[in-house]
């Protein structure tokens, strides 16, 4: 998604070999027009798919994923990372691992808005060791339902998370795919 | 709004006189058109003033402030209140304490994201006691900053904030105005 890239390169920063800093419009600051943009992004690649759901994470996935569900016409849900004192009910909770902060957290949904034989199109703003999309699709599933298909906002294409997520069957979408940190510049894979 | 209004009364769950349960539709599962509505209605209500920006707190606020940041075509912030590890740049740091949670927590903005002379709206989706909404005027005025406005989707006017926001001078606009819980219901107040 080539406006996409162009916004990377004006605007994000590049801490290390590993980071990538992009919050002046994805992860503090957000560009509303440029999220509409993703969202059709993600609609188009998935305009194939049954999709029922959009599910994401707290908090950086919920633009994206907003803007992809409303083109969609299905509903967001977005996982909790910080459980509500509402959330009193059956829930479905997975542990994920962050190597960027180097915790383990768990991530849960209510089982009442996600139940069996859904199409859940599982939408986040990075994809790295693909620790968070691995946690999300075993929520899905192990509410009896199928995961739909993964979309990244901005994949690091360096590290190993979109060949696991592909050997584990899973069909993965990235918007932008970063080749390379290196020398304090991003290189995009394509 | 009536729409908003027609969700809470099919959707809401009232746990108590002071809680109401709206996370079927705002605050863990989103109904996108219901906030593609929202935005279009905060804007409506903030025609008239000069907004150079959206300022929210995550995570529930993220999806009504994006979509009015949307219709107002000015970028959105949300305040954090879990530190990324990559913000590691002056911030405009406010407690704020939460009756619900029985917590004081530590609410962030990137001072490069905020400076001084700029018009900001805040938006929020409770208002109860205004903790939250003056949490955030307090780290707009900090900045050198004025809030343009305070938009709230759905107001607990059962309790005092939105009195005293109007007493601190503030203009605030609820979208859906909760007179009373009472009974396990919901009583709107106009």
């Amino acid at each position: 998604m080539q406006a996409l890239k162009d916004k990377i390169v004006r605007e994000g920063i590049v801490l290390n070999e590993n980071v990538l800093k992009v919050d002046s419009f994805l992860n503090h600051r957000v560009d509303p027009e440029l999220m509409a943009g993703i969202g059709k992004a993600f609609a188009e690649r998935f305009v194939d798919s049954s999709v029922d759901l959009v599910l994401t994470l707290e908090s950086s996935g919920i633009a994206p994923a907003l803007m992809a569900a409303l083109e969609l016409k299905v509903p967001l849900i977005f996982a909790r990372k910080q459980l509500s004192l509402t959330m009193k009910e059956d829930l479905h909770v997975e542990p994920v691992y962050s190597f960027t902060k180097q915790v383990q957290s768990q991530v849960a949904v209510s089982r009442k808005f996600l139940s069996e034989g859904q199409d859940v199109l599982i939408i986040d703003d990075f994809l790295a060791h693909g620790e968070a999309a691995f946690g999300m699709a075993r929520i899905v599933e192990a509410a009896g339902s199928r995961v739909a298909g993964i979309g990244i906002v901005i994949e690091k294409a360096f590290q190993n998370g979109h060949a696991k997520l592909a050997e584990a069957g899973y069909r993965v979408e990235s918007l932008a795919r970063v080749a390379s940190l290196a020398d304090h510049r991003v290189t995009f894979a394509e």
